[in-house]
Formats: structure tokens, C-alpha cells, sequence
């Protein structure tokens, strides 16, 4: 049984504190968030402590903290809980700085055996169950990904303006699936589109097809859109000479009206918090089960390190129009063509 | 080689003559039909002759007839082509009155063999596929077989008049290919529904549900609407205790349009001649390569009984209200409970 | 803020127990089950109390009651918490015996709008939104609802033999949902099948088809089956002039496998608390906000009453051979043809 | 009624032979092929004259000549057929060689309006539906279209070493569709992939994703593949800021098997000539009625022009490793950055 501790009262530490509460082998001990009574409310309903005091986070009886606070606050948060001997659950990304991931990652060095980064969208059963068939070879070798992930609506400009652009902040987490299926990558190459013309004073895109290359000439090509009529469109292909495995969307409920316009399925679900629930709930498990057993969660800090350095090679060659060489995307920053 | 006459050239005529031309083992001969100028408008464009004198079907250089004439019409024509030696397809039914089948049976006699029923959903591919893989044991034995047959919209009311009723006209293909499944039942039972008041007049029902059991326990339930708003709905589900292999309707494209209000396909295909054309072609194609392997096209003419008897068994039921035991539906008459 | 009683910590208990102690307008007060340890295994990780002994469920800081007990303890549960004053849901059914049922309303009297029946089905998502579109007239008038429900496996002989059969104890959540599209129906008929020859002893069957009609002529169709190789096979269809509703089966993740074999879909979801997990927590919430705006909660004891008369007709027609009249089936025992 | 010469009994000259004969508006003329006996065989069972003389195409009672030949005599046998005043539908592609094509525009100037370029998948009823409604505006301006394409088996080396490479002789398909539509594109990069080592020697890929940017920054995705285990991978979908609308593959027939292992569909059908059947018969459908109405036929010489100088453009960029820009991609040769 871990007791845990959540950084951060918000949307997504709403979805933390009912999994950890309703889970068998956690307890929710405490939760912090700066904003006056914020902790409190979420904290009342499960029976745990609250505070506006970020050390009470770090308090004796807690085995493990998520932090959710807001992304600057990530790695002063995780050295924090990792100083005081605490299993990490961070948010992603870790950071939109590369050089700050690298600081962090020194820091904290072998402890990051006990850091995990909430890659939520691998936990997805249909997604996970993506990945474990494609790297166990049903398709053969992948040779071609196909992501498709696009937003239900465009943020507010004040988000975007602090988000790290839609490559940092979006296409993230299809950076890391397209790791998680082919591996790292050797090359990467992105094409911008810009819808809403007040994109370009924050040189953001609300649209963009990604090509990523591996060493083996495996390509993943991800193609995201800040907007979808239809809800949050959400699917992989990992195609190889033995076949194919794919995903498909998530819709509001099963239901089919079929009439003389002919027959009518549901959206897609339109709440990334919907859509990921059960995706949530798994990643939570992993982490408990992991830090239970004394094995590494995954994805790690690495990882999150990867996605970003991916992340800001789309940017780059998103901005510069030309293709951008990864000669080391694991270990040190990687030298561009 | 084969050289065929056509027996009337309406709806269902025109498209055995474009079938028949486009067949690489067939030769369009003549085409009859009693108006003025019908068999000549439809015979030019393929280089046949044509006459209005139904002699002209059984001309010596004649090897098969179609016969395509009106219901009434079927019994005499086929007993006109048979003793003029020739191979002959005919529309279902074979007529409206069992003892007339009969009589026809009895007078055909060993020539039965050279004498194919169209019941041509049999030769969809799709219903195929399934009565092949269902007889071949890949769900076990068939414990209950779901059909669901719709028109896209009713008859007018003169043509329900000399229809037979909704079971002899429309739902004998269902019952047909319930015995193509299952063989033959000892117990039928159906219920009416009479949507237009205006079918109390004919004693005739515009929907019905219709079950079946043969004496091993298997039950085949049949769910026909002579309108359906989405088009000609279509459906075939065989379970047994292994599994179960179903069909599903067409539509006229495979374009799915996705927006706001969810994801939407086409229509269902809209007319039994586009949603049956493969079946056409097909039932062509077995009638012509069993004429030409002297062996026996299957359905044939106690193929067509049988499905009448059916007919008779739940118009029977449905106007009753009790259920209908066949003591033998395939030889004589059957005995009701 | 509700606080409850769960009485019977077995496997539906949990599944209860989790949904109260996550819900934020509820609470696990006590944990009631007769087998010494099950209700404090249950209790302790949600905080609650626990007893062996039944009166703990009536304590007064006990506002709502939630009946799990085994069926045949369904009724005297059900009288103790209304005499105590408390707001009950009951697992379905009622009780197996009509006139226990009757005994059971006529005794609750007016307390009975605030005894809700759990016909978790009715809050499927999916299938909330066909009753509710239905009703709503998307289709028009509904003629044909045809339910195809099975399951995964058929239960052990033990159970079987006090299962009440095949029609009180699992086709009653279809006969219920049959009622909440069509309203009441005044005749029955059902075909029994038989695919174990050990359930002969029983008098019970593995496999049925049930038509029922209503006073309009509009038809259900229901198709059971105690096992399906495919898993939890759960379809609803409802036609009418202006088109139809169907819900489609959920399977265990949207993943598909396409390779020189086709495309292969995972199984339908396997277990009916995975299945159904949604509608277990729509079902309480349904319960909660009716109980605190002091509304009275459906399905009720009368509709669990009807579903029951309903089983019973339908036991009768599969075993008798004949069609049963329904005079009156919400009121008075229904009067058979 | 046109008259038509057909030159090349192969494989698609096949196709057209049936079509032909199979339009109401159409007469099979006569057949031509080098080959002594092919354009006889072919010929014979539609009652059609046949040749081994090219000028036999050119006959007096031709109207209309289909060039079916190899792609190095497209050209010749444009430029003969419009010289006698024919009508062409030509085979893709009008040759491999751009200069070759400008060359033909030139000869053939004001007859071009009488010259169609069978690009049949535009012609496919899901594909010219797509096609139709994104450009009337349904999903608003297209922002994202992407492409799928891949056949079943690659070809042999020997077709390989002289189809001009994966762009020009399967991707060409793709790149029309792509400017059908979204117009004209500005920007062109490709990778190719390797999987058959043997390619090498030829400089051709047997995978490839090409991404395309039109002035608008509308971007097109193609995704090909010379082999796909499950069939002929044939996807389009066009997304834009009102929704999306896609295609979908086409099975060879619509037979579900549900099973302990899932639900398992049919393969894609696996022949181009079954995928697009209906393909070729609207496609000859459109050239007979614009010629009877004397108006242009679509797609054009120039149409097969620009789709060449993409291919040449994707070939470039998958070779060299940089983006083309193509200054004029309509009308004069395409400037390279």
C-alpha cells in the first residue's frame, strides 16, 4: 500500500486523486496546491490532508508524489520529492528546456529508477496493446507508422503562448508513441500549417505532418491538427511486411441511427480526459506495481528527455524549413545537419 | 457455348440479357416478349433477335431459356422449354399454388435436372460465403440463424393484390435461404404487422417475424419490412457454438463523412437489382457451368416447393395465430398441427 | 451526501462497494455479509465499517441501502430497510415468485418510490441512449426492437438449478428492456433450445428465441444464448418508419490485426462487469440524484414486477408449446390464453 | 453509339474489351495487337474484327481509340489516332519522360480536348464522391489530406527495372489524386524505403511517404508501399476545419467470423482490376458522354503532364535528400530549388 502525495489541485489532479483513491493499493495522504481552499475541496471528499504548503508533499507518512502542478514547477518538484527519498510521478513534458531536463536527469541520477513521466496516451489499452504486438513482431519489422492525432479545439492564445508550440506541447506525446514503437530516430522533418493567422507572432502552427526516420529506414509520419470537427481524433498504424495493426477512435457511445441520410455514428469522444480515462488508471497501476516490486517504471526521465529533444527538432525544421539530423537522441543533445 | 432465349423483357429481363451478353460461355439467341416492341428495344443492342410469339424461345438453335414472363406465366413456360428439350432458369416463385408446383414437378419429371429456381441471393457472395462456411462446420453446428430482409419502401397496393402475400413474395428468398442453412424445419410460426390499414383489404401484413424450427432444435428467425428508410437492409447471422458468421448491408460508397454531428455512411444500396448485381451474374455463371457439366444447378425446382411450402406454412400462422408443424416439407404437402 | 449500507460483499458487492466509495455524493458506511471476514475484506480499504450481523445496514447514520444479498433474501431486505426508513436498491430480480413480489409491493406500499430496481442495462450508455432516442420518436413509432443477448459461458449446474431458468434469470434484463422501448406487451411466445442435454433435468434451456407483441402490433424479438464463443454478445436494434438505432457489442480494446488472413477485431468484452462497468456507476448516480431531489427512482418495483411476469409467460410458452395472452401485465397476474 | 478501336489485348485491354461491349453507347470495333492470335482472341466472342496492324485502329468507322499499348508507344499512338481524328482515352502514364509528353501537348494542341488520361481511381464511385465533396466545401478548405496506397505484391524485377521507378508508375496514381483534390502544389519531398535490397541496383524504393504543400499551405500525405500482406491498401481521407471524409478499403466480401480469436473480415480485395472494376466502367462511361457532347474529358494530357512532374519532383527529393519547389507544375517545366 503507497500513500501518496499530489502536487496540484487541478483538472488533470482531479483524475489522479479519484484513481489513487479508488485504487486497492494506494491511499491518497495528502494534497497540495498554492491556491487557497483548491486542496482542500479536492482532498475532503476522499478523506485525505490538504495544504497550501508545498513540504507537506514531502511529509514523512508519504511513499510517493505526482506532481501536477504547472510545467516550470515540474523539476523543481521532482528534486524535491527525490531528495526527500520519494517515488516520482511527473506530468508531462518534464520540462519545454532540454538543457533543464539534462540538469534534472544529472541531479537526480540514480534515483531515476523511481521517476516515472506520465506518457498517459502508451497506458491506453488499444495503444499499449499496439505496441507490445508491433515490437513483438506480428507485423514483422514496422516499416511505416501512421499517427493521427488531432486536438477537439484550439487552447486559448494565452495558453499557447506559453506552451512550447505545438510540437513541445501536442505532438509530444506522438513523438513518444513513435519511440515507443520504432525506437529512436535518426532524422526528422516538419511541415507547419498555420490556420489562425495570430499563430504567427508566437511562430506556432495549429497543424503539422512529422516525418521521422530511423536508422533502419523505418518511417513514422504523425500528423496533428490543434482542431477536429469530430472530437479528439486519435489513431495509429504500424504497418510491416507481415501486416497491420491499428487503432481506431473512441466514440461518445456505440450507437448507430441509420435513416435516409444514411447511417450515423456518434463523435469521436471529445474530452482528452474521456477519451484517456482508462489510460489514467493503467498508468497509475504500472507505477504502483513498479515502485511495489522495486523494478524502474517506464517511461522514465529518458524518455522524456527524447520526446523533447524530438520536439524541438520538428520545431526546428518546422521554422527552418529542412530536414534535421539526430546523430545521439538518448544520450547528449543531438548535433543537426 | 451456350445460346440462350429470353422469356420477358421487363426489369428483371434486362438484366439477364446484359448478364447473358457479357458472358464469355454465352450467346444471347432470342429474346420474346408479348408488347409491342419490347423484346426488339431490348434485343438490338446486343445483336439477338427478337419476337413477340413465345414459339420463338424454343427455336432449335436455343440451348436454355430464361423464363422472366409474370408469375402466372412460369409453370407453362417452363413445361414449354423442357419439352422442347431445353435448360431452364427461372424466376422465383415457381408460381403462387403449391399443387400447381406440383403438377409442374410431376410433369417435368427426370428433367428436373436441367431446371434452376432464381433464387439468386443465394449467389451474393457475401451469403455465399456464409451458407459455405456454416455448412462447413466453422461455427458448429447452426443453433440460431438471424435474418433481417427490409425493402427500401412498399409496393403499390395493385401489385400487393397479386403478390401472394408478403411471405410468397418477399420473405420466400429469407425462408429459402433459411433452408439453404439449416435444411428443412418441422415447425413454423409468424406474426403480422399491418402498418398501412389500407393491406387489411388483401389480408396482407408489411412487416413480420417469422421463426423456424428444424428437429434437431436449431431455430432461423426471419425480420422482414416491406419499407425501410436506410435502403435495402440485408443481413445474415448464423451462431453456433464455436462462433458465428454474419453479412452486412452495402452501401452505395464507402465514404464516411465525419463532422460535428458524428460520422455518417451512405445509404444502404437502394434497389435489389444494384445490391444483387454480383448475384446475377453469379447465378448466370452456375447455371450455365452445370448446364454445360450435365449436372444438376442447384436450387431447383423442390427447392422452390419447399420454399413455397414455407410461404404457405407462416401465412398460415400469421393469420391464424398458431403455430404450423410441417410433418414433411420437401415431398408432399405439409401436415399442419 | 449519501451514505449506504451494502449488504452481501460477494462479486457484485464490490463492484458496488468501489462505485459508492468513488462517487463524490456518497459514502461507504457499512459493509454487511454473514461469511465471517468477507464484508471487513471489503470495508477496510474504503474506510467503512463491517458486520456479520444484517441490523448494521439499518444503523442510523444509514441513509440508503443497497440489497446484493443472494435473490431468495432479496424481499426480507428489502421490507427491513424501507421499515427502517431507509432508500433501497435492490439487485434484480425481485424474487423469483410472482406472488413474493406482490406480497413485497403491497407491503412497501408508497414507501416504493424510494425502492429502485438495478436493471443496470437500462444505464448503459449506449443503450440509454437508444431507449431515450427511441422514445423520443427518432425512429418513429418503434415496430421491430429485435435484442440479441448471450453469454460468454453458461453458468455451472448448481447455479442452473436455482436460476429460476433461463428466462427469470437472464433474459429478464432483455424482457425489462423490451419494456422500456415498447411499453407493455399483451402476448408472448417462446422457443426453447436445448444444446446440454443435462439441463433436461431442470426443465431449463441454453438457448432461446422470444417474440413478444403490444396492443399497436409492434414486435420484440429477443435471441439468448447461454454461450457465445465470441464473449458477451449484447445488440439492441429498434426500427420504425423513419429508420432504426442499433448499439454495437464493446470489445476488449478497438485494436485491429489486418494480414494475408483479413482483419481481425479483439473478442466482445468477456465479463459483465466489465461490460456493463458504466452502467453499474450511471445506475448509482441515477439513484443518488433521485433519492436527494426526493424524485422517485426507475426502474421500480413494479417494473421488476413485470419483467418477472414476463419471464413467467415466457417459461410457460417454451414449455407448453403455445402463445401466452398478457391481460394485464403491471397490475394483476396476467391472465394466459 | 461510338465506335471503338482497342490497341492492346493485355491484361487492361481486357477490361476495356468488356466494358465496350458491355455499354449501351458502345461498339467494339475492332481489336489491335502485334501479337498473332491476342487481338483475335479477344475479339472473337465479342463479335469485334481483329489485327495485328496498327492502321486497323484508324479505320474509317472508328470514333474513338483506347491506347492500351506498353507506355513507350503511348505516345505514337496518341499522336496517330488524333491525326486520323480519333478520340483517345489513353492508358496511364502518357510516357515516362517529361519532355516526351510536352512534346505530344505540342503535336496534338487543339485535339488535346478530345484526349482523356484513364487515371481510373478518380473515376472509383467512393473515390469521385470524396473528390466532389471536399471540393464543394463539405469539410471547408482541405487542410490535410492524406493518401494511402499500397499494392498486395510487389512486381518483378524485370517490370521494375523499366516502370520509371515507385513514383512514377505507382505513386503517379496518388499524385493525381492528390491534385484533384487540392490544385496545384508548390513543394515536394519524399523518402523512399528499401526493403528488397535487389532495388538498389535500380535506384528504386519499394516504400515511400511524400509530403506535398500548395501555396494555400494545405499539405498532402502519401503513403505507399509495393506489398501489403492483407490486399490492396486503398485510403483516402481529406480533412479540414468542418470535419473530414475518408474511404474505405474494400473487402472481398462483407462476411464477418466471430470467434474465441475476434472478429475476423474478409482480406481487401487483392486485384487492381477487381478494386477498381467500377472504376474503368465510369471512367469509359465519362469519356463516351463527353465525346457524344463534344465536350473535354478529364483528366487531361496536361493533367498526365503534372502528375509526371511530381513524380519526377518526389523522385528528385527521395534521391537527393531535399525539397523540391516547383515553380509551375501546369505548364512549363518545373524550376527546382
Amino acid at each position: 500500500m503507497l500513500t501518496f502525495a499530489l502536487i496540484g489541485a487541478g483538472r488533470i489532479g482531479n483524475v489522479h486523486a479519484a484513481n489513487v483513491a479508488g485504487h486497492p493499493g494506494a491511499r491518497l495522504g495528502v494534497v497540495v496546491d498554492p491556491v487557497p481552499g483548491a486542496a482542500e475541496r479536492l482532498a475532503e471528499p476522499f478523506g485525505a490532508r490538504s495544504s497550501t504548503d508545498i513540504s507537506a508533499a514531502f511529509a514523512d507518512d508519504i511513499d510517493a508524489v505526482i506532481v501536477g502542478s504547472p510545467t516550470p514547477f515540474h523539476v523543481d518538484h521532482i528534486l524535491a520529492a527525490v531528495s526527500a527519498g520519494k517515488a516520482v510521478l511527473v506530468e508531462k513534458p518534464v520540462d519545454l528546456d532540454l538543457a533543464r531536463v539534462d540538469e534534472c536527469i544529472a541531479t537526480v541520477g540514480a534515483d531515476a529508477s523511481r521517476v516515472m513521466v506520465g506518457f498517459n496516451r502508451r497506458f491506453d489499452p488499444g495503444v499499449n496493446e499496439l505496441i507490445t504486438r508491433a515490437k513483438n513482431g506480428d507485423v514483422g519489422p514496422v516499416r511505416q507508422l501512421t499517427i493521427i492525432s488531432r486536438d477537439p479545439a484550439a487552447p486559448p492564445l494565452s495558453y499557447v503562448a506559453q506552451s512550447g508550440g505545438i510540437f513541445r506541447d501536442m505532438a509530444i506525446h506522438d513523438l513518444d508513441l513513435a519511440r515507443a514503437v520504432l525506437g529512436d530516430f535518426v532524422e526528422v522533418e516538419a511541415l507547419g500549417q498555420r490556420s489562425d493567422p495570430a499563430l504567427e507572432e508566437f511562430g506556432d502552427f495549429d497543424g503539422a505532418v512529422t516525418t521521422l526516420r530511423t536508422a533502419d529506414g523505418a518511417i513514422a509520419t504523425i500528423i496533428n491538427s490543434r482542431f477536429c470537427a469530430t472530437g479528439y481524433d486519435q489513431r495509429l498504424e504500424a504497418f510491416g511486411a507481415l501486416g497491420s495493426l491499428e487503432t481506431a477512435n473512441h466514440r461518445e457511445t456505440s450507437v448507430v441511427f441509420n435513416s435516409q441520410a444514411g447511417s450515423t455514428s456518434r463523435q469521436y469522444q471529445n474530452f482528452f480526459l474521456t477519451r484517456y480515462a482508462a489510460a489514467y488508471r493503467a498508468e497509475l497501476d504500472h507505477f504502483i506495481a513498479s515502485i511495489e516490486a522495486g523494478t524502474a517504471p517506464q517511461p522514465n526521465l529518458h524518455d522524456g528527455r527524447a520526446a523533447l529533444l524530438l520536439a524541438d527538432a520538428a520545431t526546428e525544421s518546422a521554422t527552418s524549413g529542412v530536414r534535421v539530423a539526430l546523430n545521439d537522441n538518448t544520450v547528449g543533445a543531438g548535433a543537426r545537419a
